[in-house]
């Protein structure tokens, strides 16, 4: 057993035998092992116990471990936690507290030993019952793949790894270990204990899948060897999808782009928006299969209005080329949108100049001859712009007024023959974001909206043949550095 | 159910309704209630029903599709097979040589009437008991996937693609479609059969696994269609690692160029290897997890000599860059070397030429003058040709022999200081390919190995300072077209 660990420890594990390792050493066979196989290859050793103070027997299981380590000659740390507390407090059950109690402690103490990577003891047998739980409870590859030799665990630590250098030993091979070795191990009761979904399992489910096929769990184990090396596969395609659908990240907040996403297939655009999730919710642990597929079928309909909740207060909506992704009090990037700084409304005469935020400037200047109308200024350029607006003079009223949008506000854009529309409607035909509407900047004629700047001049004011006088308008923002601080 | 399953039929089965689909019908609600949605939604129909003759309502079955058909104003094709014997001389499961002998029944019909599906009625359930059974008999990634809405099996033909439309359609929304229309299905008894292992999972396994998880059957199918959405991810890695590592593919024989499969992440160098060993044979079903995983392990650990028995008669083994898969009796191509036509020794002058088989030509000629040291001209270019060498001519015994190895050679090259090794000891240090071997051509003086062509002259022929005649020695191959008929 103990050559081919030593190559597991090396190429799988990728520990590096000068430097020490933290061994969570609960006391029973499989940890024990672990210790004991460890400190035969040499590795610098620190054994941890956690003692979940759940049975009678505890303080003596420490004091066991702690024996079994100064036999060995290592160093030993041990912490006695209230897991029954933990687990009312945070609504957990007693297993899962005891889990996250357990981890917290070794990594905390791996951190203060600075070592390489926490080791512990699960076996071949528990990838199989981890396998089955997942396939019951749902899973996908990912967890179907089960535990990993390797794995980073960002809930626990972004540097320390943790090793399970016995994923592929048996429990029958580490009793026999045990046995050869003379070892003595604590029985861990609560093994025993069929109350635990995951002793249920191992006592009653696995037996009778071996009634199915004897070699049952020997194929569940290679399945999850064969789905990892899939998985990793995938993380490459998936890595490079990410790279390309990507646009921008901010606080609590980020950008997809629409076309490379949806030419995705399926199964990558569902890792990409799960790899979305947990960017945004590190601590999400289980985003769920209908919450992908609504997001998916949200993008891939037509219409793709509006928004959807995702989840943990996750909601993602579509703006042309970028799908948001971002909590409700998310800081969202303005996206360079002209805005006025606040909900009052503001003069502009003419000629005159206008500052609005962030360097944008409102300019009003009187032509002074009129165009002729082939040579009219907005016929110049094959893509005119639309920040900049020629109208007849005579029929506006000065000064203008400069303001946001506000309840009600209704508006008649050049070439609907005079047709009204509410401004609202105006802005969702237009596809214009909801977050850039509420301080968009009309500029306004005697409470009549002139100009939507970037849409339309209003009909009532256009330039016609009989136009006498030309006001020119013009919406522009200043570099940076060229702004009043 | 109407509609969406008018969905699953273009976008999933993608079928064109105006092209014939020919249904498997056996009668059950399950085909049953396929065969009237497709009908509803206008498909041309031909009904087929297979008749297993396995048990004593199996003629009445028969006759009730048959009417069930012809009340729907469709087209129908039956047929009566001995399974029990097909079982038996196949030795197959009955159920599995019925499976066999349906399928190739429908598909037979289905190429009569130009059908552009073979359609089934495999439901939600059927799914969820195929990943089970897949899982319990040991699969990776394509097996937990379970079946496809649409899927080209090979062994029953390369043009017609068998769809699955209710695959997504739970046996309890089946009933629920027969009770509404007023169907009259057959009951299909072999379906509570318990000896069957299918019927066993389905009556026995899945109840106690809801017992574990009440939704166990809905979150196995979410898993299965997850998995194949990964898969076709897999897929069009696999097709790019493929192009990159297939170097040729002759009769019963393929080479996968060495440095780019083992460059590949393991999930791809198991596929492109499975893929191999399909291309090679295809009616090849089961590829074991163990066969491949001795041929990845054969291929990286660094001797590589020898062979591996795979799967089938097919065996394994490396060539510098070529790793070649092949049947014993694979007309593997040549390679292009220089072979000597048979076992005979043909005699060459000086000067002279010796036409030896495939273009190859090997001549001799007597230099002019002895070339000074430094100007020698094999010190003429960066890299000399191995294929020319340049020996002393008064130790040589002419005519020369030339002729293929036989058993006993031996062989002292240049630069060993006369040292003589066994001629297939050099070979394999030379790491030429075994197949070369047999036919490559030598050059001997009075018996002793004087030039192996590209390799080394023979040390005691060598050019020296003393060296007063100079023998050169050049094999070539001349282009086809240049070659005598």
């Amino acid at each position: 057993m103990i050559e081919p660990l030593a190559q597991i420890l090396k190429e799988n594990c990728r520990l590096d035998p000068a430097r020490p390792v933290l061994v969570g050493v609960s006391g029973g066979p499989d940890s024990l092992c672990l210790l004991h196989v460890l400190w035969q290859l040499g590795y610098p050793l620190v054994v941890a116990h956690y003692n979940h103070g759940l049975r009678p027997e505890a303080e003596a299981d420490a004091a066991a471990v702690g024996l079994a380590a100064a036999g060995l000659g290592l160093s030993f740390v041990t912490e006695r936690g209230d897991v029954r507390a933990a687990a009312e407090t945070n609504r957990l059950s007693i297993e899962e507290a005891a889990r996250q109690k357990r981890y917290q402690f070794l990594f905390e103490q791996a951190r203060q030993v600075s070592a390489q990577a926490v080791a512990v003891g699960h076996t071949a047998d528990d990838q199989v019952e981890t396998v089955l739980m997942h396939l019951l409870r749902g899973a996908g590859l990912s967890g179907l793949g089960g535990m990993r030799y390797r794995a980073r665990l960002a809930i626990w630590s972004e540097e320390i790894p943790l090793v399970r250098p016995l994923l592929g030993v048996w429990r029958e091979e580490v009793e026999r270990y045990i046995t050869e070795q003379g070892l003595a191990p604590v029985l861990d009761e609560s093994n025993l204990d069929p109350s635990f979904y995951r002793n249920r399992l191992r006592r009653q489910l696995l037996p009778y899948l071996q009634a199915y096929n004897p070699r049952v769990k020997e194929l569940l184990w290679q399945t999850a060897s064969l789905l990892q090396e899939d998985e990793a596969v995938l993380e490459v395609a998936v890595e490079a999808a990410w790279m390309d659908c990507l646009l921008e990240k901010g606080e609590g907040a980020l950008a997809l782009a629409f076309t490379p996403l949806l030419g995705l297939p399926t199964g990558l655009q569902r890792r990409v928006l799960r790899r979305a999730l947990s960017c945004l919710r590190p601590g999400l642990r289980d985003i769920s299969y209908d919450t992908v597929r609504r997001a998916l079928s949200f993008l891939s309909s037509p219409a793709a209005g509006g928004q959807i909740d995702l989840a943990d207060g996750l909601r993602l909506w579509r703006e042309g080329e970028r799908v948001w992704i971002a909590g409700w009090s998310a800081d969202l990037p303005t996206g360079g949108w002209p805005a006025v700084p606040d909900q009052e409304s503001r003069e502009l005469t003419a000629p005159g100049r206008l500052r609005l935020g962030d360097g944008w400037v409102l300019e009003a200047s009187i032509l002074a001859a009129v165009p002729e109308p082939g040579e009219a200024p907005w016929r110049r350029s094959e893509a005119p712009d639309p920040f900049s607006a020629w109208l007849d003079l005579d029929r506006l009223a000065l000064p203008l007024q400069v303001r946001a949008r506000r309840p009600g506000d209704r508006f008649r854009p050049l070439g609907l023959g005079g047709h009204s529309l509410k401004l609202s409607d105006y802005f969702i035909n237009a596809k214009l974001p909801q977050r850039a509407r509420l301080a968009w900047p009309l500029v306004l004629s005697a409470g009549e909206i002139a100009w939507l700047p970037g849409f339309a001049p209003g009909e009532a004011f256009r330039f016609t043949p009989d136009t006498r006088r030309v006001l020119h308008l013009r919406l522009s923002q200043e570099a940076a550095a060229d702004r009043p601080v």
